[in-house]
């Protein structure tokens, strides 16, 4: 038995998804998001955040990353996010692709979370010259974070309260944002719209979907026509988007986004409570979703390989590694990885 | 009864397709194209054309046509298309987008088609000026054309020698390529890289797929990198890539493609018989694929529309529209519309 | 004697720039435009149009124009323009670079005017399309025209009505501008911001200076921010601005501008006569400026070249040239001109 | 007695090249860059750099340092330098925007020099991730640096080595290229091609010219027609170039440059002396071009801007400022500003 908890991209569609696919494929349908399924994003995810939502289907978090950051962004323009962000690191320049050259700026901060101190000195050392440097536009926050920990809706707050103080617009992340709900055990509202932020990228495809992702706009009907532009000008308005919408509708569907994660989540705390156990091995960051960063020797690590497990040691450092647990993870592989531990 | 002769984009998944996603989605695989399936594209590919072939899978056509331009085109060059090209007027600039700013230049042509004379008038006219003008730098020609046409190989042949004379790139728009080649009744490879053809955009979703499309790079593998990175950098990197390459090689197992396209163009030609036969009815242009063209009175058209048939009215043309005949077409829609023009 | 026609690019500077050039090289002076010189331009500008003026100095008409588009159109947008406009023959692509990917969209129109039936047409065969078309964004003349005319204040008047009906934002390519003023005998508040002309590129080089445009917007003032970050962003925020700012202040001082456009146009007027009186030579179109194009055989321009005249072959026009007359053309050489007509 | 020790940005033309502008300025001269004085340019500085050189004549250092890093990099491609950088920080994302969203990545390192370290340090945090990851494209150093100190010719050639071992060209943002030579006093070779570089922003507004500056291509003819495209593209390409490059010519004629750069470096070492001598006064870094970043209280600059003295406090910082010293700084000037020293 090989058993893989490299990452959360690599994992089947869900069964419900699946089933909302092949339902979806009855007949002739409006091309280009102007089907039945898409016409009811918006109500849909109004619903579920409690305030107006103007939702952008896409194929790939990337794209509702770029999209995002672009439409707030002048050319000219920057966008702060943690050193250790998908955008900064992960995506080839995507936003500055869309943003025309915008400029991404690393902020730090412990455990894949800038704070209001870093920030405010990121920001000092890089604006306030006028023509001469770029404009600060936007915060991007990324929930879950890169290091598998979440920030509060405190947190998230503060930061948003900051960053609008300085005339930016606030975007999240949201790749695993499932997963920071139910870490958090909070209303999805309270931790994006209710707490400033005006943009979210909300991941579907790591949790169950196939290539299925929003762009969720929060209270700026205003911006709606930029984003459209983009997606089009960038060749992701799909012509049978319904198929995307489809499974959309279903991923929010009672809940079961939330019930996925959970089981995620869960898979990730039994194997973070092992580590914790084990006499010679270490969480590098608190484990408060569905990503656990382990601390051992390179020699620990290979022995787990030796055993069939698939995870991901991280770049540039031989004594670190990153386990993924999904919501297609069975409690008896994540038992297999911690028996494996020793 | 409504029967839906708008676009072929609106057709649902072809049940072959369908099974290949499901068949699919079977337990892990790695993301981001390094998978089992997207593997064997460019194997399977080079058999199909006879060549060595480089398969870039991706969602839609524009980004397939956006990144094979881009690919081959500085921001200072140009890309001589027809006028009524789907890249010059369908997709909202995404050329330019993933081209920096490239221009396409509209050449004229009756019947969707440019030809030797009018694209030489055209370079003429737009180049020649040194770093003052734009560089002609790539040809582009849709097959089949947007006006339900079909370049012969000859005509191909005779357009890609004069572009590489002129040190130009080929490419070639296949949103519709199946029912050019079985128009032609040709290998597919006789009217692409055998005739001078570079890049193809290989359409598969208005043929039976769902969003999946493939840029198809023949015997230039140094074009790979850049391709691949312009693919990453739009977000049109898929991390579960798999499903698309798993329905691109179910799409052309069997000569599957070309049998759905065979009924296509087979329904296209039964009503422009009828259109023939019709005392008031003509076509605008030869019925060579799978769209007819017809030209009536208004009256006409508004007839068939009360009578819940769908079809498309030609922008700023009363006497124009356009049918569109599909993989999921049936027999019976084909008569009954037929049945209807009276 | 070698006598020059070719441009009136080509020209030395006048005396009074010199001089005022010299004035201004006296002690430091305060960077990147914030000399004093600098800073009178608005307020010399808006007396001079009688109206609120942004003046943004530049080196070059074709930043001017690049900016002025930038400005207003977004990267989904289109600008119409002449098809013999600079921008579109003559600027390699300076629009769609600044313009992140825009499109122009050149439109006909005799003797190098577009007319409200040219534009109308052209916009109804180009856009209507939603996000898959570009948005019409923006309207270019040129004034004086590429074939040396001038439009009347009534045509600006009626093309810049139906421009701004059509949201469109409204441009005027004023590289000889000063000599469109003086064929008028208008003031040159009246075929621009009186017109409808939101933002003017108000050329100076050619009639005199030595590398001084200026950028005017007309009652915007909310477009200064991102002109101003155009400018720098593109490397054209001299740090010693004041050496264009202190030439554009000599330049409209007293008229003189207008003073070197009438003499300018003076000698072109004589040469047309003699055009126009000479059996076997005629005028391609009205002389209405400084640029005359003259219709000949090409013998006779070669024999022509071998009394040392020089002036411009048309491209691909045997029986075509230019010739310009500019601020530094004398009396004896328009008579050389003449004469050698025979 | 006001005394500017602000930024050499600010200082008039010198005689030299005021006297070469009005030489320039008799009758016609081809326009855009084909004329006599820019034909000479690449054989003057050929000479100069004792290489094969094309030369570039432009209007700013911005401008030239963004041709030069575009012309390559790709948009996905990454420029690594220091992070108190003029590209990183005054240029508002010139070379952003003219390499279409390439990145720029800040090095650390002291006294405004980055290092092997600090460089292998960066490269090791942001690549190596495939298609994910910007690609390392180019190196860019400033030489004197923006703390006015300056690179020795080991130190370069053993970062240009690392650069081209790792597939990154080199660049030298030269702004204030003559005091780095007169510094080390070397042969302007030695510290460029002969160390390595491949391109050099070779300054000469801030030491005597108006505006005029040179990208100066070593060995790499091929590089030229990117170049040439960038810089008309962006607007740069004036019709009257004469007047730049009589200017430059002028500049480089009988070591002008370097006496002009002697001068305002002993300016410097005059007040750097004092300042060392001084009991409560200190050098943030050492002297060693033209700039002096002085560490003193806040009174104590105060009591000198009280004396009509104007120089930069540096942003941030109260305990910093900064005086430069000009090929027109006089030695009055200086002993004026040390005596206020106290």
């Amino acid at each position: 038995m090989t058993v893989n908890f490299s990452s959360d991209n690599e994992t089947p569609v869900a069964s419900a998804m699946m089933e909302a696919i092949v339902a979806a494929n009855q007949g002739t349908a409006t091309a280009y998001a102007e089907d039945a399924w898409s016409g009811r994003l918006d109500q849909a995810f109004s619903e579920l955040f409690r305030t107006e939502a103007i939702v952008i289907p896409v194929s790939t978090g990337t794209v509702a990353n770029a999209i995002a950051l672009a439409t707030v962004t002048p050319p000219w323009g920057s966008v702060y996010c943690h050193q250790s962000a998908h955008i900064q690191n992960d995506e080839s320049g995507a936003p500055e692709f869309f943003g025309n050259g915008l400029r991404l700026v690393p902020v730090a901060g412990s455990a894949g979370k800038l704070n209001l101190d870093s920030l405010a000195q990121s920001m000092l050392a890089t604006e306030g010259h006028g023509v001469h440097s770029y404009l600060p536009s936007a915060l991007s926050l990324t929930q879950s974070t890169e290091s598998g920990t979440v920030y509060t809706a405190d947190e998230i707050r503060g930061l948003c309260k900051f960053a609008h103080q300085h005339n930016m617009k606030t975007h999240m992340d949201g790749a695993r944002f499932a997963n920071a709900v139910v870490s958090l055990g909070c209303h999805p509202a309270e931790i994006t719209s209710e707490a400033g932020i005006d943009m979210l990228s909300f991941g579907a495809s790591k949790n169950g979907c196939m290539a299925a992702e929003a762009l969720v706009i929060f209270k700026q009907p205003q911006w709606r026509e930029t984003a459209e532009r983009l997606r089009k000008r960038s060749g992701h308005l799909l012509s049978k988007m319904r198929y995307i919408s489809a499974q959309l509708l279903a991923y929010i569907e009672n809940d079961r986004w939330l019930e996925m994660a959970t089981h995620a989540n869960r898979q990730a705390a039994m194997f973070a409570q092992a580590v914790q156990g084990h006499p010679h091995v270490n969480l590098e960051y608190p484990a408060q979703a569905n990503e656990v960063f382990v601390r051992w020797t390179s020699e620990g690590f290979t022995q787990l390989e030796s055993q069939d497990i698939e995870f991901q040691r991280w770049p540039g450092r031989d004594d670190l590694a990153r386990f993924v647990f999904a919501h297609s993870t069975t409690d008896e592989e994540t038992q297999y990885l911690i028996h494996a531990l020793g």
